[in-house]
């Protein structure tokens, strides 16, 4: 059976002062309704029950996860006591899930990607784990491009392997930091590149060999979780965990392994990276100002203003961030929506301001 | 005696959304601990007992005034049912004064003035005062400039009549409108020019001698407040004001009184017209931003924040205006903090806003 894993480490700075430590984005209803975790659990159900999916996230949100997914057991929230990247995340995850069912499927996916329609996505889940297990490989989910972005990283495709379901595997041939504009344009163009999206599909024994191949101590520090009972969990992670290695899935792993496949997704996918990303999701009014909450502009356009509660008024500005989300306010140019990052760590070193981060 | 008279029928427009059209600047801590109106009760008092003590308001501001402002009598806040500008609201009140005490000497002041310090606005009025007893003109306090101001109107002086406590007292010669830049470093070069800063001061007799010649329907639709009793005032008001010119005391009286005298006053005077004027007011931190309340800023610099809560945080921003209070936030550059008016305009024209403002 496929066990999912939901990644929800995030801890927001970019949508900052909606998002905080104990709400960042994969909790908040950004776009649509449901909070991004939620889409996430249901893009998964008809797939995945929920008695088979999981939830690896920090001490500090696992609360308000429960309280949003009530139907997912609660010893599958697996709290990490410190951050520590992907790959120990997902060595939590994969030997969690080993001590339930050793041969299971695990797909594992980050809480907080807009991604649509959801046959399509279920579409290649399916297809990728029928792949996985097959081939014993470790399958990643490549993106199509759409514009020549250079804020994620790309993965050349190499040798075709396999096809299933109208999707076709194939070897990876190079995975690719994020590159320069220029560079970008290249890879939008040839059909070898998608962007890494960071989901991935594999056989519980596959990425346990793995790990143990490419991060022998990870394996070292969370193979005991085989046989650590639930009851123990937290207190073994609370001690283990200050000394796993921070290491990236893809840098520890996948760039490392023979075996990985690449498939590119024919869903429409987008990890609404900052305030900036957000225009598609919001309403436009006459002047090209996109809002959520109360929106109201004297000579000002292309804005993106969201608000909790406060209606946001703007005389003469363009091209402006505002946000007000309870106890705080953001005014940022939409160029700079990266940089409330470089807000949020000011706030956190100052201990007037922690309780608003 | 001296009974003052305080106009405290301003709606706050360009102060939003900190001023509201029931609490506009006047009865806002904008500046220092009091609120202006307070501020301007306490600079009277050495002068005038808070029993000669009058303001008129509107019926919207009434209570919060008579809450800031205990010790002047209730039948002193005088109501209008709606703006007729300054014209009427001095009759009004000037009749007011005259059924109390007949001779009274009359000193009409904004509510919502910065003046420093008390002791030469008092040397000031006092001069004043006894100079409209011996006289019988009507006075104007004349603002010495300190730029070339584009938004003030100015009064050139003519012939020194008189001199009183290091005072000296001239005929008005001519009243000028807002001048342009070049007009304006003129009169800022020359001695002979003041700004009208709408300060009166006149005994009761001469001010309604001069109604009674220049705006005779005033004079005839509020001299029944000579015997109106104060119970049935209010109803009387409402019945006769819709009918009233709207008509400023400058343009009705002031220009074509031909008793009309100004002096320089020798003490700090500023009108705090919008947010704009709220710089020097303010802290100031180490990127040149200035602020009440809190306010973190990454690459910021010569902003004005003000918040009556929530923190600011600015990311990559200059000369902007940002104001959170209660239910509303404002986002403006600084050079454009007069046209807060059309956004409150804008937001009052609209049913569902129209709480807001």
């Amino acid at each position: 059976m496929i066990h999912a894993v939901i990644m929800a480490g995030g801890v927001g700075e970019r949508f900052w002062p909606l998002s905080r430590s104990a709400t960042p984005k994969q909790l908040l209803n950004i776009i649509g309704r449901e909070t991004m975790i939620e889409q996430t659990v249901s893009r998964l159900k008809p797939m995945v029950d929920e008695s088979r999916i999981w939830v690896v996230t920090t001490v500090a949100q696992a609360p308000a996860i429960r309280k949003l997914l009530p139907g997912i057991p609660v010893s599958h929230i697996l709290r990490e006591p410190i951050g520590r990247n992907t790959a120990p995340c997902i060595a939590l995850a994969a030997y969690a899930i080993a001590r339930e069912e050793p041969e299971a499927g695990m797909v594992v996916l980050p809480a907080d990607h807009v991604i649509s329609p959801k046959r399509e996505f279920q579409r290649t889940i399916r297809a990728a784990a029928r792949t996985a297990a097959e081939l014993g490989s470790l399958i990643t989910i490549g993106i199509k491009p759409t514009f020549p972005s250079t804020g994620y990283g790309y993965i050349k495709r190499g040798k075709k392997i396999s096809e299933t379901g109208g999707l076709t595997f194939s070897r990876v041939s190079r995975f690719v930091e994020k590159p320069d504009r220029k560079v970008a344009r290249r890879f939008l163009k040839s059909d070898l590149y998608t962007w890494n999206s960071g989901m991935f599909i594999w056989s519980i024994p596959a990425i346990i060999k793995a790990i143990e191949e490419h991060l022998p101590e990870l394996a070292d520090a969370l193979s005991p979780l085989l046989k650590v009972g639930i009851r123990r969990r937290q207190a073994f992670l609370d001690r283990v965990y200050p000394g796993l290695p921070k290491v990236s899935i893809d840098y520890g792993i996948m760039e490392k392994h023979s075996d990985v496949l690449v498939t590119a997704a024919a869903f429409n996918w987008d990890d609404v990276g900052s305030w900036e990303a957000l225009e598609k999701y919001l309403n436009k009014d006459d002047d090209n100002n996109y809002a959520r909450g109360e929106l109201v502009g004297v000579d000002s356009d292309n804005c993106i203003s969201f608000s909790t509660g406060p209606l946001v008024g703007l005389v003469g500005v363009s091209d402006l961030i505002v946000v007000a989300s309870g106890d705080a306010v953001l005014v940022c140019p939409r160029d700079k929506a990266q940089d409330v990052k470089k807000l949020v760590q000011k706030l956190k070193a100052k201990k007037k301001y922690q309780e608003l981060v």
